[in-house]
This record gives C-alpha cells, structure tokens and sequence, in this order.
C-alpha cells in the first residue's frame, strides 16, 4: 500500500511564541558567562512560602505518608480553610463544597474554561492581558474576543467595552477579568465589579474573575474596607454575581509559585461537571502540597504574606519616585499586583520597540524586562512590564542601571 | 431589557459520572461507621516514595528553596535523568530535548491530545481502558472510537481490529494503548507493539502509548530482555516508532501518586507545540517533586522499588491460586501492572451486575472492588477490577472475606 503522510501537530497547538522566552533565555546564557544579571521579568516573589508550610511540607515528606491520590477536587480540610479564607477576607459565607482546590490557577483555568464553554463559543478578555487566558481558550476551540483596554478605562473593561464586542462580534458566552491584573497591575474597584457582574447577568455571560493578586494591594480605594475594617484585599466576583467563578491560588500572595497550588469557587451548576472533568484531567492536585497549605491561613503565615506585600510597596515606591527620570510615556496605575505596566515614550524612538529596548538593556546592563508583546499584540511594541516581586535592592539597582543604559549617548 | 439565560455547563463537560466514586464515597462512610474496610479499589501502591525521593523532598521545603517556577517542560537534571532511564531500561538512546516532564501522566495525556489532534480527529482506545482516555479526549472534541478488545486478542489492539475500525468510522488520526494496561493488567508483547507501530506508521496516525506501568511485569514474554540481558520492563513504543508519544509516570513503579509528576517522550515535530502549550495550560510541573525526583533513578531507589515489585507479585500469586475458589468466569492475562480484571461468571446469576456484586461485597464484608462499567461500557457489568497494589496481607484477608461472602446461602 502507499505510505501515508507522517502524523502532523494540530492547528490548535499553533500557540504564538513567547517573546519573553527569548528573554529569559538571554538571561541564562548571561548568568552562566558570570553576569550578574537583575531579573524583573518573573512574576515571582523571591521570599518564598511562609514558614509553617515549608515546614509541613518538609515533615510530609519525612514520614513520607499521605501522598496518595486525595480527591479530585482537593482535601477536606484545605477546602474548609479556603472556604473560611473568604468570611475573613471579605465577609463571604462560602462552603467548603463550593471550592475546587486546583493544580495552580493554571489547573483551575483549564477546568472552568472547559466546563464553562463549548467550542465555538465566544470569550472576552483583555488586551493587554495575561496572555495564557487568550492561548488556553483558543486551544479549547473558545472564539477569544480582545477588549481593547487602555488608559480611558484604567486598562478595565467595561460595560461600554462589552456593548461594542458584541455589536462587533455578535454574543458574548464569557468574561475574564483580573483584578489585580497581570501586567498591568491595574485593580477592579468594587464599584466596576458590580457594573460587570450586572452586564453578564443581563446578558447570559459567565464571568470568570482571576483574583489570583488579591492581598497585594498598594492603594485601595477611597472608603473600601475588608469585613470589621480590616484591610482591603480587592473587589471579588462572588460579592456581586454567585454565578461567577472565582480564580486564585498560593502562588502569588503566599509566594509558592512553584508549588502549584491553585484554587477557583465554582458556581453550583459548574460544581459536578468540575469535579467530573478534575477526576479525568488532572485525578488530584499535588497531595503533599495540599496537606502543608492548610498552613498558610495560621495568623502566623498571613503576617509573613503581609510582610512580603510590604516590600513589594516599597520597590512599587522606588519605581514610581524614579519615572520622572525614567522619562518614559505613561504607565498603568500600579496599585496592586507587583508589576508596572509602562509605554517607554520617547525610548522608543532610539530603539524602535520595546523588544529592542528590552533585547539591549539586557545585553548592556544585565537587567531583564519583559516586552508588552506577549500582553498586547496591538500596541505592546510601545511597553513594558517590570515586575517588582524581587524585593527593593534589586529594584534600586535596576533603575540605576536602567539610567545609566538610557543615559548612554 | 428582556434578562438573559443564566449561563450553562458546556454541553463537553457532561462527562460520564465513574461508579467507582459511589464504592469510594461507601468506603469513606463504613469507615467512619468504625468498619474495617480492604480496599482492593485504588491503583495506588501503599509503600510510597523510595526513601531517598521523599528525603530530597523534605531537605527542599526544609531549606524553602528552589520553589519557584521551573521551565515549562521540567528541570534540565531531571529532564537528563529521565532520558537516561532509557538507556538503561530498554537501550535506547533518548535526548533530555526528548523528555517533557509533566503533571503526572495525565499532564501528560492532556497535553499529547491538545498538541496531536484537532477537534473532531479521530481516535481509537481499547475496550476495557482506562476511562480518563475517552472522557479527556472527547472533551478536548475528538471523535473517540472504542475497539473491543478481548480475551481473543488477549485483551490488546491488533491491526485487524483497527482496519475493522477504519472500515466502520473512516480513516483515524490516532492511536492510545497501554501496556500493561489498565484495567487488565496485560502486557503488549514486543511483537505486538512492532505490528500497531507499523500499522500506525502506514496509515498516518499517530500512536501514543502509554507505559505507566512498565517496570511492574509479572511474566515476561519468553526471550525478552533489557538491555545486557537485564530485567524485561515492558514494550517501549519507541523502540519502533520515533513518531510515537510515549508517556509514563512516577506513579506506579515509584509509588509515588499524589506528586503528581510524569513525563513523555516527545517526537519532534510535537516538542515545540508541546513546550508553548505548557507554558500556556499548566505554566511547570510541581517544583520539589521534580527536584526530588532525579533521586528515583539512583540504585537504592530502584531497589526500593523493585522490592514493591516483588509485593505486587506475591499479591498477584495469591489472587490467582484463589481463581479455582472464587469460581469466577475467567480473567484476562495479568501479565504486568498490579490488577486482575475478571469476570464474574455464574456470580452474576445471583447478582445480576458486577456493580450489585460490587456494593453487597463492601456492605456485607467491607472489601472494596471497582465494577467494570468504568472501564468498559459495553461489557463492564459483567466484570471488576481488583488492585492488588495494596500488599499481600490485605489481599489474602480479601480473599477470605469475598469467599466467606459468596460461599453465603
């Protein structure tokens, strides 16, 4: 018989490539020639998990017990301390049965994308944006609509944004949203929640609210509390809309990255297709990690969270105190998050683009910068994303560098 | 305005519920009644990680270090060590560029699909399988078609069979098989995984073979070797088909299931598809699991293992000296892997189904065994699965409980 022509990849694998990866390769080649180079690239807190859940994690592994599979939807007694994390935080009675404990935020993107949409269905997110959610819908066949987000509308959608998609484009089926975002560390403020979560009722849109960057809050606004008057952590969906999904995760505010340990509030229709799609994808997310992370709720752990959000303010204040030197066009309000999100103005008309800019900053002075391409295929040649999560020394170090590169004749 | 339609589950997550949940839900509540439940249900080895991994794992969390992200498709050690493992298992000469370190294997699988087959492709599974198989494929939109595979193909695909399918479905894109597999335990023999590659290869579909179990054989082929005459591990796919996706797992042969860490082996043409796919879908593997994990390859590590081998053998010989007792109507070959899949016989004339068989067992003796409707929704009420994985004593203890049980007037 004839042979056939080899297997091919899929078209839906075509995923576009991240610039940010040349980048950080760039910085391993640097690193391994002995430069000494500073990483603002990772969205990455440097102090790693709070104490009292290493340990956990360590004393786990040394009995080397309860590593089986746990259920697929997480263990009992995190489901519990994350349910409870939600009266503390915003006065929401939430059930344990309502959290799906998730393979990071990543794990629960996958399940609520999947669960939430069929193919073909049509899903807003914002550009710029976190560029996962756009790449993740589209390899599950979601038609992904970009709200073109900018300086009018402090990089948010709107209820105006979503009226002019869907005369565009024809009906919503969903929403992303994040607040804080990434990279633009930009907030939704309670106000503009409830304003999206009103279009999507009236319209039969899921809204899907990544509140991963909650508690890492700069500057709240004017009046808004958390419960009792506690700190403010950010506006979360299921304040205004039950039909919402709630994404988070330990790696941002409790500094665990790598631990990949993440969770999402299900609304109840979305509960047992979750839990059906969680046991056949992913079985259980990581045991040993889900056993110590009952330990980031203790008093004890939020104070060393709340200490590393403290220094993320402080290298937030740096930058901000340097942008008059710096020049630059404009920048996205940082008040949460550990990003600044910035148009580099008249920089780029010595180096054409912020990938430029960025390619030579890196090789000139050894500081990596992330290029606003992978964000915003639109405008993200003018910007880019500093991530300040490497703690104030870094930052002091970059912008004097950054100055030196920019002062260069 | 007229309100909307509340959004609604997509039509893909309808995903068939398991029944092996309701045993597991039973399990949960007779042992919290005090009952002394045998759980033949779990593929779940009960001795956990070789004691050097776990180690590794307690000095990373004890240190707090190294927990950040990981690249997308693993850490380089451990990406090397993997490839070595091929050499050493089977001869073959594996690249770490080859080795795409994942979520467990069902990262794995969840990523081969996305990065093989477009929606509405078409790909065969056997019949019994493991479950995750269709129900991940179907929803990520391919056409998923069953081939009946039994005792007179020994429980395996052969080429006859796919022809049969093409000539019912039309041409397929795809191929999954496992061996040993799950639910029966049997092995692909060497023979047998050089005739589906070269059928594969023929007809343009791409074959993904999954080896989770390899390591645990019970009965190797007459002649077959490892490398140097050494122990027989199983049919790689890629000892014939480099086009292949092999996966596999630290799961099974490690004991390590809740770290939920596995790996493929990755043809080129897949690798970068796959690498921006996770960087997208899962961002790394779980960090300390992956650090840990270089120690499984050393040899006191797979001694470790290979003496959780030797008790899932003794465990095996014991259920199988028991076949003439328990009278049931045959088994398939459990060649591999820690599972007899048998069928019930003249059981089923008092019971009527494997599932009734399956509740009374655990209601009336406390042992827990997986109906076959899970794994095979043609023939499964005829059959169950049980795990030997956990040891010897809880089997024979099972064995006597599901004798006292059947031997009732």
């Amino acid at each position: 018989m004839v042979q056939a022509l080899p297997p091919r990849p899929s078209a839906r694998s075509a995923v576009p490539a991240f610039r940010v990866m040349e980048i950080l390769a760039a910085v391993e080649r640097l690193r391994a020639e002995g430069r000494d180079v500073i990483s603002l690239s990772a969205g990455e807190p440097s102090a790693g998990a709070p104490r009292a859940v290493a340990s956990a994690a360590a004393r786990v592994h040394e009995c080397n017990d309860h590593l089986g599979y746990t259920p697929p939807l997480g263990t009992a007694p995190l489901r519990r301390a994350v349910a409870e994390h939600y009266e503390r935080w915003y006065g929401l009675d939430v059930s344990p049965e309502d959290v799906a404990v998730t393979t990071g935020a990543s794990g629960a993107l996958v399940l609520t994308f999947l669960a939430a949409f069929d193919a073909g269905d049509r899903v807003a997110v914002c550009r710029p944006g976190y560029p996962a959610y756009r790449n993740t819908l589209a390899a599950l066949g979601a038609e992904v609509v970009q709200l073109d987000c900018g300086a009018g509308t402090r990089f948010q959608p709107t209820p105006a944004l979503l009226d002019a998609a869907v005369a565009a484009h024809g009906p919503l089926q969903g929403l992303v949203v994040a607040g804080p975002a990434n990279p633009t560390g930009t907030m939704l403020e309670p106000a503009e929640m409830a304003g999206l979560a009103r279009w999507c009722a009236e319209h039969g849109v899921r809204l899907i609210s990544d509140e991963i960057y909650h508690g890492i809050v700069h500057g709240a606004p004017a009046g808004a509390t958390g419960p009792g008057g506690g700190p403010y952590r950010g506006a979360s969906a299921w304040e205004h809309d039950r039909d919402a999904v709630v994404i988070s995760s330990f790696s941002k505010y409790w500094g665990m990255t790598g631990w990949r340990l993440g969770w999402a509030l299900m609304p109840r229709d979305l509960a047992a297709p979750v839990a059906a799609l969680a046991g056949n994808i992913s079985l259980c997310p990581p045991a040993a990690a889900q056993h110590a992370a009952v330990e980031a709720f203790t008093p004890e752990a939020l104070a060393e969270a709340e200490r590393a959000v403290e220094q993320f303010g402080r290298s937030r204040r740096l930058l901000l105190d340097a942008l008059p030197d710096l020049g630059w066009g404009g920048t996205a309000p940082a008040d949460g998050a550990f990003y600044l999100y910035a148009d580099l103005g008249a920089q780029l008309e010595r180096h054409g683009s912020s990938l430029e800019w960025c390619r030579r900053l890196l090789e000139e002075e050894a500081v990596a910068v992330v290029p606003g391409l992978d964000f915003d295929d639109a405008g993200g040649h003018r910007t880019v994303r500093l991530s300040f999560a490497a703690g104030p020394e870094q930052v002091e170090e970059a912008i004097t560098r950054i100055l030196r590169f920019q002062s260069r004749p």
